[in-house]
């Protein structure tokens, strides 16, 4: 009897094939407080990469993840990948990418996980209930800048590795790590960088693995494709400086008249993009995409009440899914140069900036898309024959990226949720742009899954970002489970 | 022969009727260091009355300017003229407004200047040359926000108060004085002061001298008129927090493109006001007016030069200045809530401000444009169907003014011009907006005239704002000068 009983638990203890997914688990659970406090720290740097003025916090970031990796026993490099250049013609150093090696088993897959740890602006006064970067737990959500976008993520991946290697369990797979410091901005260098590396740090990887992404309801999800970006910046600039518009009103033609002017030319108020030749090139609906559609559980009324409008701009939920997901769409995020801040100002600016981006589905090419915008603009802002001058340039150019979810990696991601969630996941595409998918994809041509473990209603890039505990921690072992499911791939 | 010399000398010393001019312009001249000192004092405390975050320091600005007339004998009063609306519901303090009184003899005219010693916002990065709060003297140009609007020109005032004091000299009109903190953002509290104490502080003020303007060229000049200024905000919102472009973009109407569209609407790329009933409303240009603009000494292609442009709206002289001073105009100045920084953020904003304003001349209405503004952009958002939500509010609405110059009070003007400056003054009406001054004629009855020192090229609410050293310096003689030839009209 004694023996038959050592035999069960043996088996519940070490799982199917070895696999000793309860006792990985356990250690997830019992360091959750741990992973929570190194979120504080990585939040806690202002690790904006738009912000120049925050480019050593950008550094000190990347030494972090670095210092990170090392601990847990990673075969570590910082590559430099050069200088940025500024408007002014002067230069700065880009953050260095990190890369990160666990293991070199021949016998094992490889995987790569990208991700980064650079966020988006963030100030108290934008409308932040909590200092952006102070991470506030509120009923089990963390708040903080960057917490779900990408940081949470990021660690959740590093802490899978940190598991394993605490309970002394080998790696299924061989793990590295790319972690940059660029990509709210386009991730300057980083191309640059896999080109380089395709024959050294990325010959022997097999799978490239994302989680900078979220689910689209609380069902857990697997991501298949990204729009990309192409961001434009429309300078309008005449004066050699800022008038008194009281003084000089009426006498010139102002920049912010003509960059307004074009700029209501965008895009019409039904959504309707109006440059030529952009809605032409988008690949059309198929039955079986809709299909897709019509099976996700999505709520278009939470939607809509998480947003906080009355109206959508479609009301059902394959239109909207696909107006999300794979058609372009233009967005104006503001203008440099003119007033912002509160209160009145009675200028006439001298040189403004409309910064608007276009986001880019199959079949639309970057390349095509600038010269559509650049002619369109230039030739109505040639029609208010202006004085001003008009400066169109293409700062992000983005491309989208679309998977076969036909393939055993798909299965990998699928068996992972069920494991940790007992759930199928939803098969989703994403309206965001990770720009670098289209590129490994393209330079090394492995397989790409994005593995999101954000909520749906995290609000990256806005006011009170987070993460919820639930997601940060079951994330991990979503992350520990599809290890092991890769793992079972068999080798080609 | 030495009585004679005594009686020549005495008379050269004393000038006509008692008034001696070149004794007060040697200690002028004598004092130079002094009073550029004293308004490097004053440009250093950062009086921005647009940012509330700098309140303490207006307060502070205030305390110093009515110390400094106390110092110079004035009987001086810092008079509460209570809070100012914040939008977020709560108040702030107003600054105080400091009065001052300067002899009380009833056989003599009393004037009261009138000034404001708040400055409009200022940035280094916004492209200044030199620090805004730390006056700089380049080839005897003193660089600092706030030298020529107004600080210096308050200065220049209470130096001539001085001057008259130091020397033992009575002063030949009664002097007061009136300044305040809020002109920047509409003198928020001064209506009703000066309402409270028509029959006090204003009771036995025969005349009104402002000087918050500036030349029109290197020729003096006399102001007889300024335009007003309706200051709008148009208020957009939708989402109920800012959302990530590419999450978002496609499936809400986004808050930008609204507002883009209505403001789009408000001028054409060729000056035409396109609010129905604006136009209508502006008086007709006179053949007289017609002659005196023609008569002025006015430089278009300096003009052109001086903004660094290659076109203006209007080419001739005529159309030019009445565009700049007797006709309406649209500026739009900004949007707050948007991305204006730097860089690029993918973000599509929740909440969006429009602000704009339209000079006022007669026989324009605030009343009435506010609501031939809010009903225009009401019905231009309507048309667009959005489910967003627009509110228009007014929130500076200052008439014009328009002088007789045919009164005696003119002439002294002209007069104090021709001894400094030995030429007949531009008589000229100023673009911009001092929108005490149709109060101050409405409430007192009293007349008014603009005496500028500032000149032509000062940069008001520009980046590198400056007054030259000789500005400062001649225009504290121009005001000696102007107090004698005040002394010199017939009381009724």
């Amino acid at each position: 009897m004694i023996g038959f009983s050592f035999v069960f638990v043996f088996l519940m203890w070490t799982g199917v094939g070895g696999f000793r997914f309860d006792n990985l688990t356990h250690y997830v659970n019992s360091h959750e407080e741990e992973f929570v406090e190194t979120l504080r720290t990585w939040v806690a740097v202002e690790s904006d990469s738009s912000d120049i003025g925050k480019r050593s916090d950008l550094h000190r970031m990347m030494d972090l993840t670095a210092e990170k990796l090392r601990v847990i026993g990673g075969s570590v490099a910082m590559v430099d990948v050069g200088v940025q250049a500024l408007a002014n013609g002067s230069t700065i150093d880009l953050p260095k990418v990190v890369t990160a090696q666990f293991g070199s088993d021949p016998d094992k897959h490889t995987i790569c996980i990208y991700g980064h740890v650079d966020v988006q602006p963030a100030k108290k006064e934008d409308g932040w209930e909590t200092d952006p970067y102070q991470l506030t737990d509120i009923n089990g959500n963390l708040y903080g800048r960057g917490a779900s976008d990408n940081k949470a993520p990021v660690l959740a991946w590093i802490h899978t590795v940190e598991v394993y290697r605490a309970l002394n369990i080998e790696l299924p797979v061989n793990v590295k790590f790319l972690i940059e410091g660029m990509e709210e901005t386009g991730s300057d260098g980083l191309d640059a960088l896999i080109v380089a590396q395709r024959d050294t740090f990325f010959s022997d990887v097999d799978y490239i693995i994302i989680s900078d992404c979220g689910w689209l309801s609380r069902r857990p999800a697997v991501t298949y494709g990204t729009r990309g970006n192409c961001y434009f910046f429309a300078e309008v600039s005449g004066p050699k400086k800022d008038l008194h518009s009281g003084v000089y009103g009426g006498t010139v033609v102002e920049p912010m008249t003509d960059l307004i002017g074009i700029m209501d030319k965008l895009i019409s108020p039904s959504g309707e993009i109006l440059i030529p030749g952009i809605r032409e090139a988008v690949a059309a609906l198929s039955d079986e995409e809709w299909k897709i559609y019509q099976d996700i559980d999505f709520d278009v009324e939470r939607y809509k009440e998480d947003i906080g409008i009355s109206e959508l701009m479609y009301n059902n939920k394959v239109d909207l899914l696909a107006h999300r997901w794979r058609h372009p769409t233009v967005s104006i995020h503001g203008i440099e140069g003119a007033f912002s801040a509160p209160g009145t100002k009675t200028v006439i600016p001298a040189k403004v900036t409309g910064k608007f981006s276009i986001r880019q589905v199959p079949n639309m090419d970057p390349g095509v898309v600038e010269r559509q915008v650049t002619d369109y603009l230039n030739a109505a802002f040639s029609k208010r024959k202006s004085p001003n001058k008009l400066n169109v340039t293409m700062v992000i150019g983005a491309k989208p990226w679309l998977a076969d979810v036909n393939i055993p990696l798909y299965e990998a991601g699928r068996a992972a949720v069920r494991r940790v969630f007992d759930v199928e996941p939803d098969m989703i595409r994403e309206g965001g742009t990770i720009p670098i998918a289209k590129t490994f994809e393209d330079v090394t041509g492995k397989s790409i899954i994005m593995l999101p473990i954000g909520g749906f209603d995290d609000g990256l890039h806005s006011q009170n970002e987070k993460i919820s505990r639930y997601n940060y921690i079951e994330g991990t072992k979503l992350f520990i489970s599809f290890l092991h499911e890769v793992s079972q791939i068999k080798k080609r």
